[in-house]
């Protein structure tokens, strides 16, 4: 695996010859950010397993994997197979496997990688032992839980959750442990009440590992995670491992969630001004949705960002300044409140501009590659994987 | 080109040998779309240039331009190499030029390609002007009209509109015509509304014409479009030429505008159901927003279809059964009111569904393929372009 010392990095002074819209990664940032969430793990006491879905490209995961990360979540068979094919084998697919995924995950196992597959039904646990039995392949399986009620799962007390339990041990799969996702912490801003969400993410997670526990089944992985959970849990007990992704960039949705400041951000969207409309306030930027992607994140929180912050090149924002409509390949940038009335003077033409996204995992998707850069280093191109 | 005569497609039975989430292709219905589009062009007595960013696929173009398209429109330098690669010579990039992006446009029509390009500014009239004096390239361009303030373009009885015309005109350039698009159109659902805003795209496009060519300047072009206006216009006197791309397609927002059936849908998302929240009434489906997109479009319109319309494999709509909600790889599917108590049986795990789109261009891009079917044919996979 390359080490992040020796990849090769854009300088600000390159960023003018990138074509735009391009997706930039702030290579300090994003390494403060891997460094304060692993930092904080080790506090806690458990292992940290990053979820890639939101950058989807290796170099990135080589810089968690080098701070300490143990092994990667992934949110699709073929993130796994790419990142097993980079080298990390240690692989959590976090989303309910059903029969017809059951050929990929053994392919990938078949190789050697050490993928672990999530479900939440009696229906697909006996999918999972039957297709096991029938190819001679002991499947790593977790069983989800659901903490707070906002997607998949098994609630801690449920009945199910041993039904799903005995399916798998009695049918020969290995009961890897439970894992849950608060993803409801997304829509909470005050540290009391993240910490509260937080604490109902791990205590439901444990009760449901004790309960199988109490039963006699093995549960050895306790899995929790969200990044604001992650930055915001009191204490971790019980709990064995945590997940995050966002975290690794960061963005105006976990700006206003109350988990990072505006200069931590480590994503933003390249972009040059191409046109005004001078008595509306407006400029008009390359950047449009298909850049900033469709996602409002920002738009039924304290703060409403539009299409994304408007930064100068070199990262600096540009308080109230904010991309307020856009089009497929046009952005509308323009001052919150009043018309700025010297908006061509402000934003000539040709002016390149940095646009922080409201949500990192969807911009990002956008873009077939990032272009990586920091103080004093040569560009680098780091590819994303898109699709299934 | 392929002739789609020649082009292999999917029979519906082969769909349930896709890897899931997938973008599939109606190939009848999207033949249909194409056929009445151009229909309606040639009975209005223009010619018709589709715009491809919403496929991004030359399979697609290729229908197009078979069923008698004269040239396309792209949204990005990438889509115009593209299309050129594959033998399209007559492409208009239809958003604002600026200097930085004068060198691509140049190599293009270095090679060979017909590439008009946009502006609506003085300031990048004279980069074009000046940089193909330095190269010695006479660039083709059309002057961007605005005709409903949504977004680009120059007032038809703005003075910068002579200004801008003289500065290419003077500075060497062909001045192709002037081009302009109501995208404001897709703010209506009623005939008499779309009627009007396609009247005032005409007449205004038609109007800056007109002061061009009475103030001795040549506009040899105008070229109008939406897809809602295109198929809206009462007449297009003074016209020449029109755009317009979702159509090819059509999509929720489209539906609620009132310019289609849901039969005439050809883009939808295949999903698996990987399981349920019985006592929620939900089926969770692994297509969530980054296989749909982060499109709510019809958020706003008179009916609110939260992320897609659910359709058995066959493509019949289940009406009240909708995407609710979407987390990156799960769909939550819910039905409107009340929720159903049957959801479990209705829709076992591992059942497959098509998942109609509020916005076919944004969902679209969130797939590097589309597979195509039509009856009785065998699967083909058509590659779709994906960047900058």
């Amino acid at each position: 695996m390359t080490s992040m010392h020796n990849v090769p990095l854009a300088s600000l002074q390159t960023l003018d010859t990138l074509d735009t819209p391009a997706a930039v990664i702030d290579v300090p940032r994003m390494l403060h950010n891997i460094q304060r969430m692993q930092s904080r793990m080790t506090a806690l006491g458990v292992s940290f397993r990053p979820h890639v879905k939101t950058s989807k490209c290796v170099e990135v995961a080589h810089a968690q994997l080098a701070a300490g990360a143990a092994g990667v979540t992934v949110s699709t068979l073929k993130e796994a197979a790419r990142f097993f094919d980079d080298g990390v084998t240690d692989i959590l697919y976090a989303v309910g496997m059903v029969a017809s995924k059951l050929p990929a995950a053994l392919a990938l196992r078949r190789r050697g990688c050490d993928l672990k597959i999530v479900t939440d039904s009696v229906a697909s646990a006996q999918a999972i032992v039957a297709f096991g039995a029938e190819f001679g392949e002991t499947f790593d399986v977790w069983i989800e839980i659901d903490t707070d009620g906002h997607r998949s799962g098994i609630r801690p007390d449920d009945d199910a959750l041993l039904d799903v339990a005995r399916v798998l041990h009695d049918g020969g799969a290995t009961l890897g442990g439970v894992m849950t996702h608060a993803g409801s912490s997304y829509d909470f801003d005050t540290p009391e009440a993240l910490a509260a969400i937080a604490e109902q993410e791990r205590a439901g997670c444990v009760r449901a590992a004790t309960r199988l526990r109490d039963a006699g089944l093995p549960c050895p992985v306790v899995s929790v995670g969200s990044t604001p959970t992650a930055l915001a849990a009191a204490h971790l007990d019980g709990v064995t491992e945590v997940r995050a992704g966002v975290y690794v960039f960061f963005d105006l949705v976990m700006h206003n969630v109350g988990v990072c400041t505006t200069d931590e951000l480590a994503l933003s969207v390249l972009t040059t001004v191409i046109g005004h409309q001078a008595e509306k306030g407006w400029a008009i930027v390359d950047a449009g949705w298909m850049a900033m992607s469709r996602d409002r994140g920002t738009q039924k929180q304290k703060r409403d960002f539009g299409y994304g912050q408007v930064c100068r090149i070199d990262g600096s924002v540009m308080p109230g300044y904010v991309l307020s409509g856009a089009n497929q390949e046009h952005g509308i940038l323009s001052r919150e409140g009043e018309p700025d009335p010297d908006i061509v003077t402000r934003f000539p033409i040709g002016t390149l501009l940095r646009i922080l996204p409201n949500h990192a995992c969807a911009t990002g998707a956008q873009f077939p590659e990032y272009h990586a850069f920091g103080p004093d280093r040569e560009l680098a191109t780091w590819p994303r994987l898109h699709g299934w």
